[in-house]
């Protein structure tokens, strides 16, 4: 019966793909700008990439532009001329539509190679050899509901916590191993000029395995929040990619 | 400052684009498959179309795949090699990837020129000389918050009800003229042979002005539901901007 | 690593057993009383059988006994007897613990060979040339959530409405065909020595492919409802497989 | 057609007020008497003044007086007089209707020409050469619902903190400055002799650029609290006015 | 003390102004745009009128403007000179702040001698002698969280019934009286031309006793709603105290 | 171990009541002060009376007075004086402290020998030979929660309805046989003089077994509803106790 | 008009016992078992006294007994008498039934004279000269929905904390003077044997003004906790009573 | 009547068998996989044991495998075989469905003659001569509701704590002895070869009187969490099983 056709191909696509991807050479948590910008990076550099998302859709903060208003700013062009996203000159800033730009990014990643699960979560890390190797991951509806069942394994040679403001992965690491993190894991006052150079520059390793990109970068160095300015999560993103990318 | 140079250029963008979609000649109400494959072939005709969407993101029911399983199936791939989504062959069926088709679709029509208003929602049609003129909207965070709040008018020649399942803006127009509706508005039992055909054969204008597409078209025929095989959403979609485009 | 060689035999065993079951000869939607012993006598008689729970346990209403008293009663213990529950005579009736028989109840049904898949969901009924032939299912936990996401099928030559009072099945038929079912769906008022007789009785096929069993008969018929009084769902169980194990 | 017409002057004028007040000689978070009080004086001296106020009405805690009984207790009434509020004399104490002097000191404020946004939430603080610079904001309905959006920049010379109780500007300033503020901010048991005259000679400036009035500086200098008597708010309110006219 | 002197007073006031305000010339419930001009004008006249108002605050739906766009229109602008707005003329449209009118009106309708309470609630009508005598209140608090508490009473000559699109006064006689009003109690799509002059036409007395004003008009005589452009409102509002001052 | 004593000598004795309960004379449903007054009349003339009460504390709406005022008001006062109530009189009033009349009450009614089960909620009606012979019980917690958990049985030769305003039990009659009480169940507009005299006189059987008393009265025979005075509610729940204890 | 009689007796008769209570000998928060035998001995020795209660009902912990197995225990059964509960013995312990027990203690306060104030909620203390003067409470209706509202006194020579586990009072002293009470606010694991000696032995002046009673003695001295033994409680009431009958 | 005497055996078969069980030789919290197995060598043993849990259903996270894949893994099967679950083999891991697992286990721990109690929760322990004599109890659905309702007590020689990963029994002594556990009760980065081993090693009496097993013991200890493998929980409930057999 096609109605059981259909069924079977998704769920056996789906669970070969999942199968297929529970070893990585990195996996991503959070599909944001930062995630997706090094996914699309690293995919295309022929890195084997997964991206995890715990949320249905991608895009992270992206779609809302500021407060609902969907458009966002970006201080140079480059890496929206790569991915085809169409731009705005307004004074010294560069517009671009909201949905357009989360659109074309999740599209150039995944069809650079990237592999993406939404609809999970990371609930924990794994830690072999002081070295992070990967995920604990889980069903996101089964989390949010408060049932109780067991997670599975997302493995990878290097884990890139892009989660954000909470910066989650960093969290759990502070959470057993408190004396690395001493500091609160939190941003600064918004200040937009040392915000998004500092981003860039301070993205990178922060413990062996480990790599930071995007806003959880200002939650680990307690740099300022920059707001619906967006050239700094994309260059986080394209150099986190090429920090790992010189590693493999 | 740039912070507020930032908050500027946003705001007044998004106003301008939202004062100048006021007046649309087509304004289509949900962005899932069919709203947006609709915005796609419109747009690309050289037709003002604006989409309104209620939640943050757009896709609709595509993210998901089947129950959460992230793959979309099609019984031919013509469109969906139009706008570029990568598929594979499984038998007599296509398989895509949930986000890379949910990211493409939003990302061609928005380059065909499209605007998308996102966190919008219709809450009721403009009815004038017994003509469906467009829609009365409010912003979904205060209307989900059920705050007491005046709502503003998105108006159009044409009005395409693209909600899905709930039929929306045929659920408005049959509670004050329940005569012209007098079935449930609900879709039939699964049979995806029958669906498919049926869904993209009977759409079309319900009422002058209002036009249905995609599964608002299984609810208001009662016709069977489909499951997660999206070819009958993008039919209906290309098939509701044919027909507007000979009518303008 | 082992923590993904766990991950895979799981999630390669799940996707096995799913896909082998998408199309079954018996699928019953319920795993209380009525829906394992059903499962239990179909699968020791060969037939291929399904079952889909939404909550994450099994038992249905067994656990908590009367008001939390966690004990079950019976008026004969034949089928206790042959599933190895152990009973107290008390006067004319026998009691069980009801932790006991919900356990002993789900593992004889799985050692006779019948699959179970829990958080599972039936959304709506697969009908095809007027005949039942499955149902469409969801992960219950992305239901609960109002995630909109698509569902799957799961196929069957006959089906068992063992929802209990909604008859979930029987009230989805019944909103697209209210002339079948005119009636309230809805249990009588209490009353055992009626109650117990008359839910075997009626138990059987309503539809082409649908079967009722349990106190979903009792919603179907009116009948009167029960209290913690467990021998007529187990005889109701029984009867539903041998009615189709004749029809096979 | 009229209905666009509306949506469009209310779009546009909204826009442009906002657009003009991203930048201000003061900005005032918290609508409530001491805020409200603050722009009167403000805006009559002249100076640019912006209230925002989470709140979809204004007013803060003086609707409900005591426990709902909606009236409202002052121990002198100069400023009641000069904003037009009747009052009665009971004893030593002023009393007023809580919705006259909640509705009165709105519109003269208004009338003054301050400019007041609701629905608009601070959420951080621009913090610039070691200066508050004005604050970060985002629309309080998409906050409510959690929704991951980012925020935009209303700048200003001079910052007021008259949020109340939890003083809120302050508690952002001290989770990354501990150091400034050892103090828990709460206010101390209540003593409604030294709570008046102490709220009003500590209201002042607590770091460059950032100015606190009413219940703020009680829970600051950990002050007692006053309850429905609301002379040392409106004095407060006048006094932090005067302050920054002279700084100005 | 002065704490208990606070107390005592305030208690005190409420308890005779309440008690005052029992038996009156006339009731209105709701404190939205046609309640508060309703009130105003039959104050300046002299008689003796209660609001009740189940809100913390009152202004009804002004607040917000459109979705939160705090400015609203009007087509002329003799009520709000009247009541002392400030307005901006924009094309054929007259534009004023959201909350300098909401406070505006308040101001005015308390200074003209109308007593207000707030946090009330109206939970049914007195009826005797097939005449609508007044209603009956509770604390909206009360209510809210659903606690099982006896109301009391407020009575008067005449009763408006200003809540607006739910019409609540009107539903409560329907729901006992269903042939007086065979209609659903609900708006029609949005027209403004027609709106705005019906609502004023209709408004007027339903059943003896009880008058309608506001858009509670448009709910009972199924007119078409008109977003926020408030004309109507006042002048529905002063057309209700002109009728019931003929008739006092 | 005392602990465990303690626990043993409530557990069994709990047990042992509730199990001589379980067969009665007259069993009430809804300990309010119709319900109260019931049982302090049939157990003072020595009748086996068992009131169950789904909340923990007794009392209903007695407690709140009017709008949280709690006081409570009564025409006249024999009731009272006979179960040691203060009060004042008040013009033609005589008013009672309500936390000293609700406590009154169900001292009285338990020293004059009635058991009430408190946490305790009626999910259904036993029906047998057309005639009600007891009601189906459950634990209120494990119902407010939505547990799937069996029902228990508490029956009597005579059961009153003296839920108040739900009339829960003819509720639940006349969802399976409508055609009994083809009105609404709903009480009537307020008015005081009539709904006092009608609800004594209309209490009394409904159905064969089923009596009604208090408000359920209002509710059956569409009187009107009265407010905080609660002379009528006691005079009802003596004249159900006097047609129940003529009939035994 | 009846029904405004009755209003306004109830209104002017609430209002007049609150004004005059809001100045006390002794202020009781929390009507449990200590709180209310704390006000029955106060009461029945001329003292004035007045306690708030913040839920509808009074009673506290004892409606429920164990588990909601209503019965209470007690290890012996003088004040019993003296109230006038009926008692079983049952081995060294006598039982009562919980809600008998409620209720008489109920009763026999408010007759000896005591006002209690239900809905009512404590949220702060009077502190003055280093004393405590009383409570600032407000209505815990209002409080629970989260409403702004400003609260009011009630004062008192003494001030006793009856709250239970959570010692409330002493909670809110403690979080502005954490040098008095160092220790965490919490009973220690049960212990029924010195548990009821320890918090008759314990209960006085914890600080000028604040007496503590019943659980909340535990909870301070960090005491074993008992379960639903109440002779500790009543004698803990009594004693507070007493000492402070010989300071007044 | 046959429905009050399935009430009345139900009632008094669970009253028998709680009264008899309100003193054990074990007593054990969480019916998961380490506590269902400690029951089952301890009951198996002959030794008195009672297990308590929360939940309307056993099995804790065993049901859901891994995100809802419900297949669990295991290292080897001598504990299953035993206990009678069809195993497969997959590389070096064995595979077993998960919910035959929950019901066999339970099964097997019933028909040895330990006791269980759903619908039943810990809140506090029996702490006598420094020794832990057993738990304080509450039925589980008053407490989610936060009714103020008493506990009983359930006394032991030896109480296990099997309740996973809050540790809640070690949690309820750390709070009041914190000196005794001054680390963090959590489990370590997921590590399942080290977990497996070091669970079983760590599994033992940790405080006079009391035990841990299972995930408890890993929070306990900070040892790796292991995901869905539970060869470690089987065994170390067995062992727990055997350290208390020979103390007894």
């Amino acid at each position: 019966m096609i109605e059981t056709d259909i069924s079977r191909v998704i769920i056996q696509e789906y669970c070969k793909r999942l199968s297929e991807h529970l070893e990585n050479d990195v996996v991503i948590v959070g599909a944001g700008p930062a995630g997706l910008a090094a996914a699309y990076y690293l995919a295309k550099a022929g890195i084997k990439t997964t991206i995890i998302e715990k949320k249905l859709s991608i895009g992270g903060g992206i779609w809302g532009g500021a407060a609902g208003y969907n458009v966002v700013t970006f201080e140079d062009k480059d890496i929206l001329d790569e991915i085809g996203v169409t731009t705005n000159k307004q004074g010294k800033l560069y517009t671009a539509d909201a949905i357009e730009f989360s659109a074309a990014l999740a599209y150039k990643a995944k069809q650079a190679g990237a592999e993406i699960f939404n609809l999970t979560e990371a609930e924990d890390i794994v830690l072999k050899d002081e070295t992070v190797q990967g995920i604990v991951v889980n069903n996101s509806a089964v989390r949010s509901l408060g049932l109780h069942v067991d997670p599975f394994c997302i493995c990878a040679k290097y884990t890139i916590d892009a989660t954000g403001h909470p910066a989650e992965l960093v969290g759990m690491l502070k959470k057993s191993k408190p004396e690395l993190f001493p500091q609160q894991l939190q941003e600064y006052f918004m200040n937009v000029e040392t915000s998004e150079a500092g981003c860039v520059e301070k993205t990178g390793e922060v413990f062996p395995g480990l790599f930071i990109a995007g806003m959880a970068v200002c939650d680990v160095y307690n740099l300022p929040r920059m707001g619906p300015i967006f050239g700094g999560m994309l260059k986080s993103g394209k150099k986190v990619a090429e920090l790992i990318n010189e590693k493999i």
